[in-house]
């Protein structure tokens, strides 16, 4: 199957280890293609940067919808993830929905340890999206931007796992979501350091995607992601009007 | 005071109409002004164009955030709400929101009544959003598009009156909130017919800024809302990248 | 517009605090008066006086709901909120609901700080009936009792502050509400210290009393608040049996 | 041990009625005394009577405190419960509180049915405050009055049936609590034709105080229902002065 | 009234403390046997020992359910609860259930003490089996097995004290639940030195099957407690096939 | 890998059945084995089946344990997950909890349907067990038994497909997850019927177990499901007490 990888900024190098992480648990007949949007920040740390960035990934999204089998928007902050699901019937997987489902199934509770504070609320109310707010032990954020999670991994890993411990010491976490896509190199490191398993979002919608697609399910086009209705797009670009097309 | 009030659809039309509407409860000192955005969808009626909407609506808060006392986010998904509030830490309403907090201090619980059955998973997830899950005791759908509401308002008088109806005998609501920007003109008349509170959401946010501006509040800027980090926009617009270029 | 704010404890002093705090924000057209009621306790500082407390301020509102346009109840438990909502159909404010409401527009979370420990429980209850639990990141105490914060506003100031602190360095609060009635006369003070919105109820609740008036909007009638059925009201004060004898 | 049972309304007729309730299940060695309070309304319907209720049972509670080992409020919007409970250590029952904690042991989810569908949202609330919301499977009313119930009860039994069964076959109760004091007698009648476990509340209340009594259990003093503050009540019944001023 | 008490482990020496602690508070008419399972743990401190014991104590109360007029689990995961109340329509309490039920009625809040930490996961999704979930401020452990706690009751004391204690100031319980059958014998020496109602589970469920005995109650058979449909057990006790077999 | 199937009962036809069904859809590399255990009911149709049910498997889980990479516990109450989970730190996966995450990915919510109404309370409590209590639509129970499930696929196709019209227009679905291990060969007929995506859970589990073995993740040992505590268990079978015997 094929798999197109959205990250959701424009760093170069990030897309290149988002790309990486991505092949690493890949099935070999699983062919992955990573991209980063034409346009948006080169990181998401808040909402401004994340409705820009949600903007960015459904034109990607739309352009390449006949190419691929399956679509993982690779921010921890699912941008735009319902939107991209009404523009096709593929699946589309958030990795941080995707990375939490799998949580769910291997200890009472998961936490999510991730970068700058001000990131929590924006988590804390994408848990509730999800739905598994009870399942969630606690946010937990490190000083760390996501540029920085980047450029020094070992301080990464350092700040992560003493998170992560806080977490499952005091919070009742028993497993561990890696908060940002850029971490993804990052989680056998945690994982052994931590003694818990740690999940990083980008290989667990990539695993998920391979199965969804074995099983031939399709989102669901009932109402919630149901396809555009037809209508005009003023300046916008037309790779976007022609999803308004019809279907 | 001078309140901004941006339609989230391209539509002329509407614009004019919710004009009408948010001054129509305005104290005489509010100096009211509606536009448009520059780009996007005639209407938005599911998360695809909200999307889109999203980002022109915030282009439009950027643009014009020294200008303005307060922005109103015209449109019923509260489209880009978080995200405008880290660009300025002046009020930032959604009409949605804005609604629902005043519904529920008029009765035990309230029903929001709106166009195509599309938007119930969207409007269902805002309500947990916005966090008043507990006091919206249904959300009911009609038939009608968002343009038909615009141009044929007497059946959506009617329609929306029957589904109102419905809401209070079966669900249990005993207030009212117009899911649609458009429906700003009808508040009155569907109220004389169901004989319980009618709220528009365009005149809740303009009836609401006032007193926020009144009340010298202003958004929190401690974490969900902290101003946006410096950094780059690739081939973003220059309005969006000021935004990150220090506050 | 007449609004009667009515003080739910019968402290003179409180009374008069009260009623400057309810006229700093007020526009010019809102003529205030405050009272307190005719007889019971000198604060509220538990459900006992709260219970008390509400047949003498239901008593006050049976009293002038022909003279004044919206009714306020000054204190922090909303004592006979409900019931003052049954015996007229214009607005009836609780401060704790009106200043929860609008700090939920101006952040992720809100905490309210308040006086004694006792009256968590009471206030976390409150939070549940109003509907807002998870908008409310905590309910914090001090050691202060309700006269002492009139008495003593500096240490108020102080321990108010330190508690707002650690509300939003310990709890994810990002707005402040003053939980008691008495706290008026410190928003701004506070709110310099704390550097997050802080909101007082009764300056809250003669706000939103202003709006659902220029709105003109009432109480639902349909249920919850529906006028009191006819009945005789055994050796009970002749202007509450007046309720009861057909609106 | 001793119990007052205190029926929440004036009605001398189902003062009565409650009192042969409550002995019908009692131990032989329990002493029951039911009365009524000096001032108040008739029938409890609504919030207004319930907080003048309130304000009356408060004051039986608070005159009878020594005599009793335990205090019942007999009547389905339990009155004044919490401020009851600060003025005694010793049990005070609600019997709607006493017998949802009952029913939750007998099915998967009870059913309250009850009088007219104005109670419906103040049972809502109730049962939020009693924290059972997520055994109650739902409130159902019918249009028979409080003193209706007294004065037809084989009315009271078709009716109270009929939505009884609704209740089993459409929203998944198991178990029934009948939502009125006065429908004490019909309990068993109701059982045998739904078929499934009838509750009454003051039956239920009555026993479990026997069992708390038996335990040696006593309410906690801690905080939510500590012994009121001192200080002064203005204009105040001298009963209720005398416990504020220490205990 | 005959009560069968079933400890769900097959210590001998807790088999006689739960019988001591079962008949302590037991009213004079009140005969009660306890037994422990054929087969089974030791001691259950988890999901493990909890399902073996489920089909022990299940077998228990197949073999002697025309025997006793109700039946107690008197193990705090209440093992096999829901099996149980298919095969008899007796009441069948579980000691973790009835606790937390009169817990709710002595203050806003209760905590469980418990013995070591493995179990908290386990007791917390009882809670929310038992739908109590709103009631409960916390889960306390300490580092005791269940042997221990018979073994060294003065050190169970010490240590179930300070957590408990803990549980009253950090967590705002105000009522303390001992989550141990073992802990029987504690509960009034804890309860003097914490200052609030400490409640053990086996007196809990007996006082509350005398009650329901009493008030001619029993187990709703209407759906998630129907008797078990017809059907082969392969390869199963005899008694348990007996169950099947049309009642 | 190899994956041991393990039907919750003891027929012989649907064991069958749930080893093609768990094959259809697996990896050409993935060993798939199916057995029923040694002992237990026919079908599961309750709670008393499920926990004489949980046992058994549990004892199969501790036979095979070093034999396999991954557990499926395939009867769609997940008997005795918990338990498994804690004896081996392999995989162990619940086919109602495998379908209801990947459900959650397809669609705003999902509804289960399945057989008789008397499994509706277990399911409802198992939902909330499994945490996704809030993307749960629905559960829609037929009057089918298990065991017509298998001999009769095309009314079951037919009586299924009825519900799952019915959830999809009242209730809200948008994905169906089929609620019992004997539906799997019927998902992608009752697909095309409906319209929307249907998941069997066996299938879901295959596909799940996949993934986490390919992601090289256990099972989290730090409460919830840590190793059973060393100790006897009297009168059991040496497999279990081998479990407990240290790992």
């Amino acid at each position: 199957m094929k798999i197109l990888v959205i990250n959701g900024n424009t760093s170069e190098e990030m897309t290149a280890d988002i790309d990486r992480t991505a092949k690493k648990f890949a099935r070999p007949d699983t062919e992955i293609t990573t991209i980063r949007p034409a346009y948006g920040p080169r990181s998401i740390e808040g909402h401004f940067e994340e409705y820009i960035a949600s903007a960015a990934v459904l034109e990607e999204v739309a352009r390449h919808r006949d190419e691929y089998d399956a679509f993982i928007l690779a921010c921890y902050s699912d941008p735009g993830l319902a939107a991209c699901r009404e523009i096709t019937d593929k699946p589309v997987l958030g990795i941080a929905e995707a990375s939490m489902h799998l949580a769910s199934q291997l200890g009472h509770k998961f936490s999510v340890v991730t970068v700058l504070p001000r990131v929590k609320p924006l988590l804390e109310n994408l848990v509730r999206y999800i739905g598994l707010e009870n399942k969630c032990a606690s946010i937990r954020c490190t000083d760390l931007t996501v540029l920085e999670v980047e450029s020094d991994p070992d301080r990464a890993v350092r700040e992560l796992t003493e998170e992560a411990g806080k977490a499952v010491k005091e919070d009742g976490a028993e497993v561990i979501c890696l908060g940002c896509a850029g971490m993804g190199p990052l989680d056998k490191r945690i994982e052994k350091e931590v003694g818990v398993p740690v999940l990083d979002g980008t290989v667990s919608a990539v695993k998920t995607a391979e199965i969804l697609y074995d099983y031939q399910l399709k989102t669901s086009k009932v109402a919630a992601f149901a396809w555009p209705e037809k209508k005009e797009l003023v300046n916008t670009s037309p790779v976007l009007q022609k999803m308004c097309d019809g279907n």
